[in-house]
């Protein structure tokens, strides 16, 4: 075993640190210490929390890290911003709201804003989180920027799904993308104190009750084209059974004092126990391992591909240029010659 | 030759409609259509649109129909919306407000919403433009909702990229990410009859001239965590030598009264004339071409490997799911025996 793998084992937090910056940059022996550490992974209960901008995710993200450390569990910390390095205002806002753990040394907090290939982040994400959990994490928060299409995939990486929203941020209900209503395992409404938190929570329990169903039909009254591959395929794969057994719980809280926030961690601890005692919840763990080597596969074939044929695709590109050969059919010759060496 | 692709090349547009639907869905005949008119392609002048919501992108865009009409140009319009399909209203407004052409015979206008998988969008995008292109028409004009990262790469698609911008949108340069400065073309400050134009534009000059460097460098002192790989390399292969021959022009509009419309389509047409005449522009035109043979190349791999792997691929998710194996070992396993069958 690499010495580095040893030591992150043994919990020592500057080899946490290094294998982190590795496994983010893809550099050194990122892959062996990967593969090293995976089989003391598993024990770590990871969380995802996305939400608007403004919803107050940082602070609630700080409350969630204080309740878990109160109750003696070590807890890592992602910080994910998918959108661009140079909207990171935000990350720099949680580093400062979170900095008064950062003395603790049951806490690690790092942020990631690297955005390298397609999939890239979540799957940076992912093998961060497998590290947290080797080294002896308890609990790993993944906290995303925003909720785009990147943070849907991000939160995919995690057990459980915590969506936080706040009253008066504009039309929240509209804010949610059908992807997170599958995505959300709990909803928080923070700031609850404020005018507006009652309409939000009324909103969010018609939007559950309706379904995703009903959301594709209104919308395809409104005149929209909606195909049915719109939908990730994958999340109605993951989501479709769970929906069944579990119904997103929907809880209050006011962050900024610290209120509800035990009741939000009561709520995740009950659908961590649903994944692991419910068949559902067990095919929903699977399918995303399925998607996660799916991914991994995809990303594996163009590197090799791409190394393995450079000559081949550059030939390919020319004869395109020229409108020599379509790149339909330069697509597929390049697959056979792939297959064939 | 299939007889649609016939139909299309005599430039029926029932057959074109037909033909658009075909290749968004991926059914049918699609790619025998795609590769029976690719040899008949590249004759359009293809210009992506973009811009934050309310900038009045779906105004211009009537306008830029309109100007190129009265030139005799035919035109094709391909309305993108990545976000989802529950933010079509944008969409539905679009469609409302370039009514005025739908009787025109010279316009042929195409809302999608599709999202497949990874990179499907943009492919879709891609291939419906050709389909246009292959039926006679002179320009084409692909519009997206947003600012995100799928509609950059969207305007991938397209010969020369039209941001829109607004004054009173708010902080309109935090706004532009630093990939759509690269990307962006020719700039159109909107609404330029309104407060604040004229610091929309001195600031927009500002960052042109600053360039990327600069607002990297920027980003670093404020403490933010900048990748190398943050950057879109591929972007920056595309745009880093245009931007020492190109550099972006910005145009006053008034969309809503036609004002500044024509200065906006000669912009274009100066821009269109750098990538046919500079070897920075061709240079450019087949970095492009290569990064859409790669991305193509990369989902055929993984359609392919998901046939022809299934047993081997499920038998993988159960070995990494008892711990037996990592999902690095068993990708790499995969990959190996996808080659050698």
């Amino acid at each position: 075993m690499h010495q580095l793998s040893e030591r992150i084992l043994a919990g020592d937090p500057r080899a946490v640190a290094r294998a982190l910056r590795l496994v983010d940059d893809h550099s050194g022996d990122w892959l062996t210490v990967l593969k090293d550490v995976f089989p003391s992974t598993g024990r770590a209960y990871v969380v995802g929390i996305t939400g608007n901008p403004g919803a107050g995710k940082s602070t609630l993200t700080d409350r969630l890290i204080e309740v878990y450390r109160k109750a003696g569990r070590k807890v890592g910390v992602v910080c994910v911003d998918p959108s661009s390095p140079y909207s990171g205002g935000a990350i720099l806002g949680d580093r400062i709201r979170m900095s008064r753990h950062a003395l603790d040394p049951g806490v690690f907090i790092r942020s990631v804003a690297t955005r390298g290939h397609l999939g890239g982040l979540s799957r940076s994400a992912r093998d961060m989180v497998r590290v947290l959990d080797a080294s002896g994490s308890d609990v790993v928060l993944v906290e995303t920027v925003g909720v785009g299409q990147d943070e849907l995939e991000i939160t995919r990486t995690a057990h459980s799904t915590l969506v936080v929203m706040a009253p008066g941020l504009g039309d929240e209900i509209q804010a949610i993308k059908a992807g997170l209503l599958e995505t959300a395992d709990v909803f928080c409404v923070n700031k609850a104190d404020r005018d507006g938190a009652d309409a939000t929570i009324r909103d969010l329990e018609l939007m559950i009750a309706l379904g995703t169903e009903s959301v594709l039909a209104a919308s395809r009254a409104r005149g929209h084209v909606v195909h049915s591959e719109a939908i990730d395929p994958t999340a109605g794969e993951a989501a479709g059974p769970s929906r069944l057994a579990w119904r997103p719980p929907i809880k209050r809280a006011v962050a900024t004092r610290g209120e509800g926030i035990t009741e939000v961690v009561d709520a995740l601890a009950q659908h961590r126990e649903w994944l692991e005692t419910t068949p559902e919840g067990r095919a929903r763990r699977r399918a995303r391992l399925a998607e996660e080597l799916r991914e991994a596969l995809r990303e594996a074939l163009i590197d090799e591909a791409t190394q393995s044929l450079r000559p081949a695709l550059e030939a390919a590109v020319a004869r395109v240029e020229e409108r020599v050969e379509d790149p339909y059919t330069a697509t597929e010759s390049l697959v056979r010659a792939f297959r064939e060496r």
